[in-house]
């Protein structure tokens, strides 16, 4: 547990020194909290999804997140454009499914998004991993109607089908590739009152990602700060709109050496 | 009165406990602290805006928020496919004519929205409503330059004609289905100092109708509800910034009781 | 000095007085901070950008602000039917080259618009605007790698070339005409924290613009404004997310007194 920590610690320590650029093509919802939470934990932040330029924005890129929150056919094509870019420049890909089985149109493109692309990390709600793993999974919205645990056996299976990282993010978080599993039990029930959290938390992977080829590690650890940001803000907090700003301060104030005491990682299952 | 603030506080326990899904096809400026606000309310928001997956989206809601405030081509015929979608599932639509008035396109494609879909009900400033009812109104942008009273009789009659509730923001709220007329004297002068927040009033109708199916009455309630978390608010905040961050506290703290005592309706013409 | 307070603390004053309506073509990202900043100095702002009503909303506002942070076909579109139609009614424009030098799509957009159309001022990083001097300039996605120093004398031979003001903002700000040339020494290193900030600075200098034909002035006072806010937020805010926060609070609670003696502007060179 320990070397956990450190190795976490100096993740966000070199994603401070190296400042990665990290792409968004992500929601409209979530896209300012987005790129303000990237610069309160040292990343640079870049939101672009014109056809003209994802390509050449990806290639310069640290880390590319794609973020179905908010889809039209101009961004899927955007998607795929800078997910290949960035696959053919060894740039980490995150994909958020968001809303994943609440539509057909999410699901499908969820689905043709980790088809087609190379995709190192994916971060959603058990309800929108159920949807990728063909379950019959509806969500309410973009809401998870499912726990944690419900999706668990679903994350280890897309992760070994896929080879990829699959995070489940919920009350306590889920990352595994398949052979190793992690629980991760930092966070705070108010993080789910604040919308795109979610979505913060991919972006957090995407940052770490950028400085950490250990992609299952980086994945925990960005998951175990966030969550960490949000026990910080809910001391002085109790309600959703200061939790918000007090959750950005915190992602701010969380040192390297506050993560390495404060990472709550649980290792359920190693290869 | 007692009568009404019992009524309105089951309305918002009603909604807390069904947490209904709002499906929102808003604007752009405004979608984080909508999506935000029916949080803090108790409600889900979804935003989802692509011709591709509107109709399925819209079908799943407890009901549909269209919203003008950034239009462009797409987005309109989104708004008719879920609007129609709506009126089909028989799930109550909201139209807010953000700016009509202001240019010729935005009052077109208002007047379309309400002569095309069945609209439950609408949420206006005066100079929109105006605009709506065939006077040559104009408005500075997106802020209106009539007062309420200018608009009331405009508003009853508008009512009658498209058999729908019609709320007009300002100082005071008046909200009216051409029978009865309710005064709502919650509210705050810093709210119109907060972008969206009018916005957010119609997201807050939207949530209130989706668990009531007396719209009139559910109107008027969330038009309370969202004025006493403004007079929350500015017990503590009397600066914009800090007073939209305290808003959105409001909306999670007020409790059924407090809205039970807190909200000013006045019936002004009962029918 | 006295008579640049004097000035500024007028034009601060005009603009509370006339709250212009200032018209945004502007990214996702910030949209909703534009607002509300705009809001809190006492102008009113718009966003709109569709085609079928840019040019009549444009010809109804005090200064129109071009923003070219997330671009695409039908936006960029839309900025030059804007930009021709505030040209033709004597209505100022302000363009942001946001992330010009990191995709050939941003600066060859940029490039573009500053040659077709009347631009009057035009704010941006020292990267993006070497990029606009056809330096070969990359910039990391939307922050810059040079320092204002660097860009100076690239700033000077554009406002020459353009007959335009250049204002470059960074650690001090620089403005110029090509003749004179102002330092403005406000602001605060957190509001390099705050996404956006760039494009709020944009939005007030199109406020002040909209009150002052003196646009070199008007740029000056408006950065030493924005700046100043930053300064009355750091006082109690150590940490982005309420930083931002009381940066609005800030730029509503700065009357015109405070600004005539909070205002750091050198003059370097003057005509």
């Amino acid at each position: 547990m320990i070397d956990v920590g450190k190795d976490a610690a100096e993740n966000l320590r070199k994603l401070r020194e190296q400042k990665p650029l990290v792409h968004n093509i992500t929601n409209y919802v979530v896209m300012n909290f987005t790129a303000n939470s990237l610069l309160a934990m040292g990343a640079l932040p870049v939101m672009a999804h014109a056809e003209n330029e994802v390509e050449e924005m990806a290639s310069i890129a640290g880390a590319l997140v794609i973020n179905i929150g908010t889809l039209s056919d101009p961004w899927i094509r955007a998607m795929f454009l800078a997910g290949k870019a960035a696959n053919k420049n060894d740039i980490p890909v995150i994909l958020d499914p968001v809303g994943a089985g609440a539509t057909s149109f999410r699901t499908n493109t969820a689905k043709q998004l980790i088809t087609e692309l190379d995709i190192a990390v994916i971060r959603g709600n058990a309800s929108e991993m159920l949807s990728l793993s063909g379950e019959d999974s509806r969500t309410k919205g973009v809401d998870s109607i499912h726990t944690v645990e419900d999706a668990a056996q679903a994350a280890v299976e897309l992760a070994l089908e896929l080879d990829a990282v699959i995070a489940i993010t919920g009350e306590k978080d889920l990352v595994t590739d398949g052979d190793t599993v992690f629980r991760v039990n930092n966070g705070h029930k108010l993080m789910g009152m604040v919308t795109g959290s979610g979505c913060v938390a991919t972006a957090a992977i995407a940052a770490f990602m950028a400085v950490n080829d250990n992609f299952l590690r980086a994945t925990a650890f960005a998951l175990g700060y966030f969550g960490l940001a949000g026990q910080w803000s809910a001391i002085k907090n109790t309600r959703p709109g200061s939790f918000k700003v007090g959750l950005v301060d915190s992602l701010y104030d969380i040192g390297s050496d506050d993560l390495m005491t404060g990472l709550k990682l649980e290792v359920m299952h190693e290869a």
